[in-house]
């Protein structure tokens, strides 16, 4: 298996179109994306597991259960999560699928639809109509990028990627965009993440490998330990490349979900690296652990930790409050047989500090992608890595003013 | 049962004298303090539940043990949490309850000793020794405001509390200090607290006492999320007010309780309005759960939302963000009957929000002591309350240049 990076965004793949247009949902700016495949669609999502998920993340998964996992379209808008809306909330987003049949010529059940933006406001119903029949106008195989653009809120830029893969089945696309820079935390999809293909997969195999390429992608980033009520990851699947991925054979499945995960890792990263106030991606892997759900919280623990990400922030090598986070992370630790490294740099092992070697770490943090590595010395072989970003003054600014 | 202010912090009970010196493990200010019982006390500890437990607390759990909750005094520093540092480390803990036990003139175990400051950094044991002679010097009655300036680290300023109780069966006073403003979080005793009282009450009732007061104060507050390598609350109780808490009369009991859990919230409050960088107090209130695990866990889910914080900061009446929380935060909710108010202000009910009151929500986010309340909705009659703070541009800063 060899994989390629590609052109193209989320229209990579054969057979995908995509538009972004500025409706008037934002005040300024493109804020409606569609994007469309030319034939019918395998369709899978994974959303938010939070009890208070948002109109259209209620609506996307009882359309993919009605469709038996087949989709043509995707409506997604920014700057209205249609969050906490109630019925009214939720009847806007049955008129955005409605609306998306009507623009791509299929089934209201073969569209799904995703927002994000601020909670609990109303999306008017007519600036959304208008958009989507704006943006059924403009809708091309070069448009990703203005997709990728219109389904920003915070983020500082957009997030595209796109690879091949090239098996002995034959070769497909991966493409995807995705947004999302605050309320990300790796406890589900977290953010906005699209991501099509034309490879030939049944609707569950399509599931399957998405599950498995978000859960070290999309679902091992934080920026700030917050899941939100909108978090959705979808993929389509036209099987316009011809090349089928067949159910059952083991070599055909790690292609697709090596395609998936390649692409979601990117995007993935670019929604740390573009984190509010973000200034730094940090990479926290936790290793000795004796299992992986235990490597995972640590991990996890430590890239949460605001003492960790402000010490980073600041380019201190504080070893200290990686050891207190393990130690409090509610999963084994043995502080006499922990090491603790900076880049490449050991500064606690054996039960004390190498604290000489504070200046080699400092210059470790002076660049902007750092990474931290904890043993946690319970001698096994289970390991994790965690993205996060550090945390500024800027994020506190951002989050502060977000509404006003 | 009637409860009065009282002056004289850690020294308002009978028979209790302190100190705060500056021996130089600080470039500048008091960093060293003793509190001395004159007679034996009764002696209870709350300790860190981290696995990475500090030199102080591993010697202080130890002491416990082998005095069988005996103990006539403390020996406190600031400046150097003398966490992480091995052998060397545990040496000069033991030579500070050592040198404790010689001023004081009894045994060492029945020294208690606690430290504070950054992790990893060696203890020099010629500057305790000559601090903790110089503190002996200065011991008296009313030196209770230099022992709690001198547990200070980044602490804006002391947090000392006495009361008086009254009971039927006489009165006892209980006074207390605390240090704590960052690595603050209701995951246990999570800082330091001193409590000293002049009741008479064996070790086993005095800690049962201090557990529950604990864990509706100091357990139910957050700065950061963060739990300590050093977190300690310690209790003395030297009997020297002739008052009796007989064991096993429920009513001396709770007096005992309301006497230490007064002086602990005063104290707990204190640490959260002078966390770093905090300009507001909040009281995250959940309501309506089916258990109280349920309500304590959305309540600390909240108040360690950096969302929710930030937006206190900015004054938003961002009534979102608790909806978000409290749907992520793996406890039942029901969006259709949850109620969130800020202030005494209905934001959100009846699976729709009431935007229109959202001026008089943002007039008390204006002031320096908020209340943020989230109905979940299922029914019940749990609640529990937990205090944090606002995260600010501060926080950020303290904690990016702590080191440097």
């Amino acid at each position: 298996m060899v994989i390629e990076p590609l052109a193209g965004g989320v229209t990579a793949p054969r057979g995908f179109q995509a538009a972004g247009v500025a409706s008037g949902i934002k005040s300024s700016g493109l804020d409606l994306a569609l994007v469309v495949s030319d034939g019918s669609a395998a369709a899978a999502g994974v959303f938010t597991t939070s009890l208070a998920a948002a109109a259209p993340v209620i609506l996307s998964r009882r359309h993919l259960q009605a469709s038996g996992g087949r989709a043509r379209g995707l409506v997604i808008n920014s700057g209205c999560a249609n969050a906490c809306t109630g019925d009214a909330g939720m009847a806007v987003a049955q008129l955005m699928t409605d609306e998306g049949a009507r623009v791509i010529g299929c089934a209201t059940e073969e569209v799904l639809v995703a927002s994000t933006g601020v909670i609990g406001v109303a999306l008017d119903p007519d600036t959304v109509r208008a958009g989507i029949t704006a943006a059924s106008t403009v809708i091309a195989r070069d448009a990703h990028a203005a997709a990728a653009r219109a389904i920003m809120t915070t983020d500082p830029g957009p997030k595209e990627c796109a690879v091949r893969v090239r098996t002995s089945a034959g070769s497909f696309a991966v493409g995807g965009m995705a947004k999302g820079a605050g309320m990300i935390e790796p406890n589900m999809a977290t953010m906005l993440g699209f991501v099509t293909t034309d490879a030939q997969v049944p609707p569950a195999a399509l599931h399957r490998a998405l599950v498995e390429a978000v859960d070290e992608t999309f679902n091992a980033i934080t920026v700030d330990g917050e899941c939100s009520t909108n978090d959705a990851v979808i993929a389509l699947a036209n099987g316009e490349s011809g090349t089928v991925i067949n159910e059952g054979d083991e070599r055909d499945h790690a292609a697709l979900v090596e395609g998936l995960r390649t692409v979601c890792h990117e995007l993935a990263l670019g929604i740390v690296r573009g984190g509010e106030g973000a200034t730094k991606l940090i990479a926290v892997r936790v290793v000795g652990a004796a299992t992986l759900a235990d490597a995972r919280r640590t991990a996890r623990a430590i890239a949460n930790s605001l003492l960790v990400k402000t010490a980073v922030h600041g380019g201190d090598p504080n070893w200290g409050r990686l050891v207190a986070v393990a130690g409090r992370a509610g999963t084994p630790f043995d502080l006499g047989r922990a090491v603790v490294r900076i880049g490449s740099t050991v500064l606690f092992a054996d039960g004390r500090p190498y604290d000489d070697r504070s200046p080699e770490a400092a210059r470790h943090l002076q660049g902007d992608s750092v990474e931290l590595e904890v043993d946690v010395g319970q001698g096994g072989t289970a390991a994790a890595t965690v993205w996060t970003c550090d945390l500024s003054a800027e994020y506190v600014r951002i989050n502060a003013e977000y509404r006003t």
